[in-house]
Protein backbone atom coordinates (compact mmCIF):
# COMPACT_ATOMS: atom_id res chain seq x y z
CA UNK A 1 0.00 0.00 0.00
CA UNK A 2 1.86 2.80 -1.17
CA UNK A 3 -1.17 5.16 -0.28
CA UNK A 4 -4.12 6.59 2.20
CA UNK A 5 -7.12 3.89 1.84
CA UNK A 6 -9.88 5.32 -0.14
CA UNK A 7 -12.80 4.92 2.01
CA UNK A 8 -17.02 5.82 1.53
CA UNK A 9 -18.11 9.15 2.52
CA UNK A 10 -18.38 9.21 6.81
CA UNK A 11 -19.66 7.61 9.16
CA UNK A 12 -17.89 4.72 9.17
CA UNK A 13 -15.83 3.36 11.87
CA UNK A 14 -11.64 2.66 12.20
CA UNK A 15 -10.04 0.40 14.52
CA UNK A 16 -6.92 2.22 15.51
CA UNK A 17 -4.02 -0.19 16.52
CA UNK A 18 -0.84 1.03 18.24
CA UNK A 19 1.56 -1.50 19.52
CA UNK A 20 5.38 -1.62 20.87
CA UNK A 21 7.04 -5.10 19.73
CA UNK A 22 9.29 -7.22 21.85
CA UNK A 23 12.74 -7.53 20.05
CA UNK A 24 12.52 -11.07 19.83
CA UNK A 25 8.92 -11.63 17.05
CA UNK A 26 9.38 -14.62 15.36
CA UNK A 27 6.16 -15.25 13.08
CA UNK A 28 5.33 -12.01 13.62
CA UNK A 29 5.23 -10.92 9.88
CA UNK A 30 3.69 -13.76 8.20
CA UNK A 31 0.74 -13.98 10.93
CA UNK A 32 0.34 -10.23 10.11
CA UNK A 33 0.22 -10.50 6.10
CA UNK A 34 -2.12 -13.36 7.09
CA UNK A 35 -4.82 -11.51 9.52
CA UNK A 36 -4.54 -8.53 6.74
CA UNK A 37 -5.49 -11.34 4.22
CA UNK A 38 -8.34 -12.56 6.60
CA UNK A 39 -9.46 -9.06 7.39
CA UNK A 40 -9.72 -8.03 3.83
CA UNK A 41 -11.92 -10.62 3.14
CA UNK A 42 -14.89 -10.02 6.05
CA UNK A 43 -17.85 -8.30 5.18
CA UNK A 44 -18.01 -4.74 6.04
CA UNK A 45 -13.67 -4.07 5.38
CA UNK A 46 -13.32 -0.57 3.88
CA UNK A 47 -9.08 -0.77 4.09
CA UNK A 48 -6.42 -0.91 6.08
CA UNK A 49 -3.18 1.39 6.59
CA UNK A 50 0.27 0.72 8.46
CA UNK A 51 3.10 1.96 9.31
CA UNK A 52 5.94 1.03 11.79
CA UNK A 53 8.51 3.01 13.37
CA UNK A 54 9.20 3.41 17.60
CA UNK A 55 5.43 2.19 17.37
CA UNK A 56 3.74 0.20 14.93
CA UNK A 57 0.12 1.50 14.00
CA UNK A 58 -2.15 -0.18 12.00
CA UNK A 59 -5.42 1.27 11.19
CA UNK A 60 -8.51 -1.14 9.63
CA UNK A 61 -12.01 0.87 8.45
CA UNK A 62 -15.23 -0.34 8.69
CA UNK A 63 -18.54 -0.33 7.88
CA UNK A 64 -19.99 -1.12 11.32
CA UNK A 65 -19.16 -1.62 14.71
CA UNK A 66 -20.81 -5.31 14.17
CA UNK A 67 -18.20 -5.50 11.27
CA UNK A 68 -15.45 -5.06 13.88
CA UNK A 69 -17.10 -7.28 16.45
CA UNK A 70 -17.08 -10.06 13.82
CA UNK A 71 -13.64 -9.73 12.57
CA UNK A 72 -12.30 -9.35 16.33
CA UNK A 73 -14.21 -12.73 17.13
CA UNK A 74 -12.82 -14.36 13.67
CA UNK A 75 -11.15 -17.59 14.92
CA UNK A 76 -8.06 -17.62 13.57
CA UNK A 77 -7.86 -13.91 14.47
CA UNK A 78 -8.05 -14.76 18.07
CA UNK A 79 -5.47 -16.69 18.11
CA UNK A 80 -3.61 -14.76 16.57
CA UNK A 81 -4.47 -12.18 18.95
CA UNK A 82 -3.35 -14.51 21.87
CA UNK A 83 -0.32 -15.30 20.23
CA UNK A 84 0.19 -11.24 19.86
CA UNK A 85 -0.44 -10.50 23.93
CA UNK A 86 1.69 -13.47 24.85
CA UNK A 87 4.54 -13.80 22.81
CA UNK A 88 4.80 -10.26 19.86
CA UNK A 89 3.62 -7.16 22.00
CA UNK A 90 5.54 -5.47 24.96
CA UNK A 91 2.41 -3.20 25.20
CA UNK A 92 -0.46 -2.18 22.72
CA UNK A 93 -3.69 0.12 22.61
CA UNK A 94 -6.64 -0.60 20.30
CA UNK A 95 -9.26 2.34 19.78
CA UNK A 96 -12.37 1.38 18.09
CA UNK A 97 -13.05 5.05 16.59
CA UNK A 98 -16.44 6.49 14.73
CA UNK A 99 -14.97 8.80 11.99
CA UNK A 100 -17.18 11.87 11.56
CA UNK A 101 -15.58 13.69 8.72
CA UNK A 102 -13.07 13.18 6.35
CA UNK A 103 -10.86 15.44 3.45
CA UNK A 104 -7.69 15.43 1.81
CA UNK A 105 -6.19 15.64 -1.75
CA UNK B 1 7.76 8.11 21.55
CA UNK B 2 8.55 4.76 22.30
CA UNK B 3 4.89 3.62 23.37
CA UNK B 4 0.98 3.71 22.91
CA UNK B 5 0.31 7.24 23.76
CA UNK B 6 -1.92 7.68 27.33
CA UNK B 7 -5.68 8.39 26.67
CA UNK B 8 -8.40 9.18 29.03
CA UNK B 9 -11.33 7.03 29.46
CA UNK B 10 -13.25 7.33 25.81
CA UNK B 11 -15.31 9.30 24.50
CA UNK B 12 -12.73 11.72 23.23
CA UNK B 13 -11.60 12.46 19.77
CA UNK B 14 -8.52 11.32 16.95
CA UNK B 15 -7.17 12.83 14.25
CA UNK B 16 -6.01 10.12 11.51
CA UNK B 17 -3.60 11.94 9.22
CA UNK B 18 -2.47 9.59 6.67
CA UNK B 19 0.01 11.24 3.76
CA UNK B 20 2.46 9.88 1.18
CA UNK B 21 5.25 12.20 0.89
CA UNK B 22 7.62 13.54 -2.42
CA UNK B 23 10.61 12.34 -2.50
CA UNK B 24 12.05 16.01 -2.45
CA UNK B 25 10.32 17.12 1.15
CA UNK B 26 12.99 19.64 2.04
CA UNK B 27 11.68 21.37 5.18
CA UNK B 28 9.01 18.64 6.51
CA UNK B 29 11.43 17.40 9.14
CA UNK B 30 11.85 20.50 11.31
CA UNK B 31 8.08 21.56 10.77
CA UNK B 32 6.52 18.53 11.71
CA UNK B 33 8.79 18.15 14.82
CA UNK B 34 7.62 22.18 15.18
CA UNK B 35 3.99 21.24 14.92
CA UNK B 36 3.77 18.12 17.50
CA UNK B 37 5.55 20.74 19.96
CA UNK B 38 2.67 23.46 19.43
CA UNK B 39 -0.30 20.81 18.91
CA UNK B 40 0.98 19.84 22.18
CA UNK B 41 0.72 23.02 23.93
CA UNK B 42 -3.07 23.30 22.70
CA UNK B 43 -5.74 23.21 25.35
CA UNK B 44 -7.44 19.78 25.09
CA UNK B 45 -4.13 17.88 23.63
CA UNK B 46 -4.34 14.50 24.57
CA UNK B 47 -1.61 12.67 22.87
CA UNK B 48 0.16 12.00 19.74
CA UNK B 49 1.41 8.98 17.95
CA UNK B 50 3.35 8.50 14.82
CA UNK B 51 4.81 6.24 12.36
CA UNK B 52 5.91 6.25 8.64
CA UNK B 53 6.43 3.54 6.43
CA UNK B 54 4.98 3.52 2.20
CA UNK B 55 2.35 5.68 4.08
CA UNK B 56 3.23 7.88 7.37
CA UNK B 57 0.41 7.53 9.62
CA UNK B 58 0.22 10.24 12.76
CA UNK B 59 -2.66 9.78 14.89
CA UNK B 60 -3.36 13.09 17.50
CA UNK B 61 -5.55 12.39 20.59
CA UNK B 62 -8.11 15.30 21.56
CA UNK B 63 -10.32 15.98 24.55
CA UNK B 64 -13.34 17.58 21.80
CA UNK B 65 -13.84 18.33 18.33
CA UNK B 66 -13.77 22.26 19.62
CA UNK B 67 -9.93 21.65 20.71
CA UNK B 68 -9.84 19.96 17.12
CA UNK B 69 -10.84 22.99 15.09
CA UNK B 70 -8.88 25.25 17.37
CA UNK B 71 -5.89 23.51 16.12
CA UNK B 72 -6.67 23.47 12.78
CA UNK B 73 -6.86 27.39 12.61
CA UNK B 74 -3.43 28.06 14.71
CA UNK B 75 -1.95 30.59 12.42
CA UNK B 76 1.42 28.46 12.36
CA UNK B 77 -0.05 25.42 11.39
CA UNK B 78 -2.12 26.51 8.78
CA UNK B 79 0.76 27.78 7.31
CA UNK B 80 2.25 24.40 7.67
CA UNK B 81 -0.50 23.06 6.25
CA UNK B 82 -0.59 24.93 3.12
CA UNK B 83 3.17 24.43 2.70
CA UNK B 84 2.47 20.42 3.31
CA UNK B 85 -0.32 20.52 0.39
CA UNK B 86 1.81 22.54 -2.20
CA UNK B 87 5.29 21.38 -1.24
CA UNK B 88 5.54 17.82 0.73
CA UNK B 89 2.17 15.59 0.30
CA UNK B 90 1.51 13.65 -2.81
CA UNK B 91 -1.63 12.43 -0.96
CA UNK B 92 -2.78 12.62 1.79
CA UNK B 93 -6.60 12.04 4.26
CA UNK B 94 -7.59 13.35 7.39
CA UNK B 95 -10.04 11.60 9.35
CA UNK B 96 -12.20 13.29 12.19
CA UNK B 97 -12.77 10.45 14.97
CA UNK B 98 -14.70 9.97 18.33
CA UNK B 99 -13.16 7.31 20.07
CA UNK B 100 -15.89 5.03 21.18
CA UNK B 101 -13.90 2.50 23.19
CA UNK B 102 -10.06 1.34 24.25
CA UNK B 103 -8.59 -1.12 25.53
CA UNK B 104 -4.71 -2.75 25.95
CA UNK B 105 -2.60 -3.87 27.54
Amino acid sequence: MNRPATTPEPPYYAVIFTSVRKSDDAGYGVTAQRMLELAARQPGFLGFETAHGDVGISVSYWSTLDAIKAWKANAEHVLAQQRGKAEWYASYRVRVCRVEREYGA
